[in-house]
């Protein structure tokens, strides 16, 4: 009999899903639905910049969409219901989903309709920067264990920070909400039926990277420290979740009614949800000391180590939480803030010219600049810094210009700048004994931009090479959709035998140039200088020598 | 009887002259000549980006073709040539010739045609690198008493680094040279009739700025000082002169044979040369206690101090030397590297829209960005430091990118790191006791961008009058040209009374802005951080706070 899996992906402005043959690892559907409310699927707010919702209702009829079309094609192309074993889901994150008791979204009751504290709270609505403040600031305080994992500050983009913020601008909704329901964990409750908010499997993932879940501490944050952070969070803990679950974990058996809508069988396993960038990661091939690396708009950095191995607390890591990636492995979660949007920024605000692809008219001028001729470092600060320096207050910087200073080579530098704040990374994990032999990159720009992932390369001094396949966070998702079927029907008794079988990479790999890695490795130095510099309270340096050393690098280089 | 008198300003592209009417101000006659030779004026090396010469004959080829307009101008407007009472000239400098024994530059010499180093070695060539730190490093170690009046460091364009680059470079050129002549004096020498180096009357002003002459140490550098520089230079100070003189000193009358060319008198008082910027600050109407700025591709600024009261050694400006723009005051010499040359480099490099005028377009955009909201911060070294760090090897900076930066913030930004490196020079002066009360501004950008100067007056907190002449050069030559005439035909004793009569300001005057004063100074102690953390060796601050305090600043302004 054949084997297929189903992993589903809801991204930010669009869900995904892939149907893959689990013994011959070929991709035989692909499907797309973009969320039909907002702008892109995010409903936005022209007084607040910082709001970015979502509507619930979106993310069903996206699966209905996609369930039609998953029935057609399968019958097209003789798949068998039967022959689907498993189904996976990975979503955005952190993307709490206030609900009621019946777990009906609040924003889908006719009570609520267009007000949109009621919606899905999107992983990037910034309304909460106070809290995530006042949270960072009372564990400094009463529960310094809390911020151990999470790299020191909580987020204005995870769960409790909007939560909190929800209880004081909309008591109505807040009290309301029967509970509180990470997107990932919806999906699949809804998947397999689940009528109340105490059914749901609630994922490790989202607990761990955006909850303060962790079971040295007794799982979520307790009951006097939520009831310090505000008296409205008196009964908060009771309206959530005591224990969380991996990725590969069964939530349930797919409803009767979902059944139908994608033409698959009732039963059907459901795996536990996590997040699209550990999904990614499985699906881009992460193991032990393999560096996954997603680049977009932003980055997202996966690791795993070994659970038997004594991992300490890595400063600046955003997530360190057992199981969160690979089940026995510790998952590390790192992340730049910004790196795809530094660039479309630069090329689109300072030249707008009309060219068919700028990107690729820039990128094809920068090739020829040999590392360091031109004389200019940046810091890729330009939307904060995530990891290591955990700080949204800082900004981008360039030095270095000249009169002469070309803007192809401010783009260039710009690249570099990313990938030295990649290589910050790398040497924080490497310090703590997380060691990242070789990296696997993935995402739009890992596939298009081949200037940049040499640059990488060379930076880094390490090989990259690219994930093959173009939906690795629907491939993680259906990966665990085989382990939730369990070893009998999938064949695969592990993670690590299924991505055997499922991850490939592209033909091409990135080998660093060895001349340029030296150079990379000088540059590197003052780009240390300048991010401890303006990163760090407690620096004691002096920066007198970055623009000297920057000359004399370019005169090496030029000469 | 009308009285006129004639300044003569040779520049770096072309040769101006203006008459001027000594008792209505009127400048009656304005005349533009082009030097034929080169690029612009400029003979330059495709193979040495550094090298900057001019043809010597161009500036007498300029003179005669100026002469003949003149003379046709002066007949047409009835204005006698008796009624020229005087002539005053201004030239760039250091721009040493070599010359043979009678006064003949080598360059026009058939053996030595096209010989680029037989030619005037302008101002901004920069060959000459090398020996410069050679002549710093020596003087630091035997004479630290020459650097004392240059800001500590003797310059690659300065007179004694092009010398010793040419003996060592080009012997021949170099042996056949009776004498070294600054064009400053080169120029009155042959209006005079001089057919020999040792008759040329040399100029304070460029003797003082430019190679190390002072009376407290017996003029020009000793025999031994310029013996251990370089053994070919052991016969060089009996080549040179033992005394310079001010500008108002008489060189000479004018010669039977230039007199013809001219239209003038012959024996009409030509006055002791000096440098264009010293001239012009003159032309502008210095006075104690008023810095005049002249704003073009880099600014230079002036400012005089009474001879009889003490002034310390100021450490970081490039020039301190008595009688070098007014007889009676020390002349003050500073300068910015790069002002309008960053603007330029920006708006074509960046923003190479078709649009008919680039910097109205931007200066109107950037108009209406509230000082601080940015949240942008530049360094102005796009070309290096001049005052007060003296330092080539520097380059720009700009901190406080987001993705929402916008081009015309940066520009913007940097017009004001031009702001804060004008403060700078302020606040060293003012430290050692030359205060500026207020600001007299000259030259293309003065007249020109509004937005920069409002600007200007915003961060210095001084009012900025901008001089009325478009020729401020040529007009101080003239007020020179008055002088050397003396009282009985000119009607006045000293140049304050010259002054008094030509020197008008325009209309409009900039007025600081209280509110955006302050918030500049805010801006202004980040803006110093950065200078100092990168332009001193010696600095111990810290940078953490430069990000946040601009992000304070810019929600204080935005909110």
């Amino acid at each position: 009999m054949k084997r297929y899996a189903l992993g589903l992906d809801y991204g930010t402005n669009s869900m995904r899903a892939v149907l893959v043959n689990l013994q011959t690892a070929r991709e035989v559907i692909e499907l797309v639905e973009n969320y039909p409310s907002g702008k892109d699927g995010v409903i936005v707010d022209h007084k607040n910049a910082h709001l970015a919702r979502q509507n619930p209702a979106d993310y069903l009829y996206c699966l209905e969409k996609i369930g039609r079309k998953l029935t057609k094609l399968m019958k097209r192309k003789g798949i068998k219901s039967e022959e689907v074993i498993g189904i996976g889901v990975d979503t955005t994150g952190s993307t709490p989903i206030p609900v009621d008791e019946n777990l009906v979204p609040l924003a889908m009751k006719r009570e609520f309709r267009n007000n949109k504290n009621a919606m899905a709270w999107l992983w990037k609505d910034h309304t909460s920067a106070d809290e995530a403040e006042e949270i960072t600031n009372l564990a400094k305080k009463v529960r310094p264990e809390y911020l151990s994992k999470i790299g020191g500050v909580y987020s204005s983009e995870w769960f409790f920070s909007k939560i909190l913020h929800l209880a004081r601008t909309d008591r109505k909704v807040f009290e309301s909400s029967a509970s509180f329901v990470e997107l990932c964990d919806f999906i699949p409750a809804i998947l397999t039926g689940c009528t109340s908010p105490s059914q749901v499997l609630r994922s490790i993932c989202a607990a761990g990277h955006k909850a303060m879940y962790n079971l040295q501490w007794g799982g979520l944050p307790d009951e006097e420290f939520l009831e310090m952070l505000d008296p409205l969070f008196k009964n908060l803990r009771n309206k959530l979740y005591q224990k969380a679950y991996p990725a590969g974990v069964k939530a349930g058996g797919l409803s009767k009614y979902w059944a139908k809508k994608l033409g698959l069988c009732e039963g059907t396993p459901v795996s536990v949800g996590a997040f699209d960038a550990h999904m990614g990661a499985v699906g881009a091939g992460i193991k032990e000391n393999v560096l996954v690396k997603i680049i977009g708009t932003s980055t997202c950095d996966i690791m795993i180590f070994p659970e038997e191995k004594n991992l300490p607390d890595i400063p600046g890591l955003c997530g360190i939480v057992p199981d969160s990636v690979v089940p026995g492995f510790i998952g590390l979660e790192a992340g730049q803030s910004a790196v795809g949007d530094i660039f479309y920024w630069f090329l689109k605000t300072f030249l707008p010219e009309k060219r068919k692809n700028i990107y690729d008219y820039y990128s094809r001028l920068a090739k020829n600049i040999k590392p360091g001729s031109s004389g200019l470092l940046a810091l890729d600060w330009h939307n904060g810094n995530r990891t290591v320096l955990v700080d949204q207050k800082l900004t981008g910087l360039v030095v270095g210009f000249t009169l002469n200073t070309k803007p192809e080579e401010l783009y260039r530098a710009l690249i570099e700048a990313t990938g030295f704040g990649a290589r910050v990374i790398i040497d924080r994990l490497d310090e703590y004994g997380v060691k990242a032999h070789s990296i696997v990159a993935c995402g739009g720009i890992a596939e298009k931009n081949s200037l940049l992932m040499q640059i990488y390369a060379d930076i880094t001094g390490k090989e990259i090479k690219i994930a093959a396949s173009k939906q690795t966070c629907a491939l993680g998702a259906a990966i665990f959709g085989a382990i939730a079927a369990g070893k009998e029907k999938s064949g695969f008794s592990d993670v690590r035998q299924v991505q055997e079988t499922l991850c490939k990479f592209k033909p091409i790999s990135y080998i660093p140039d060895k001349k340029n890695h030296e150079i990379y490795n000088l540059i590197y130095q003052e780009y240390k200088k300048l991010h401890d510099a303006f990163g760090l309270e407690s620096y004691q340096g002096n920066l007198y020598s970055v623009m000297k050393n920057l000359l004399k690098i370019k005169l090496r280089t030029v000469g």
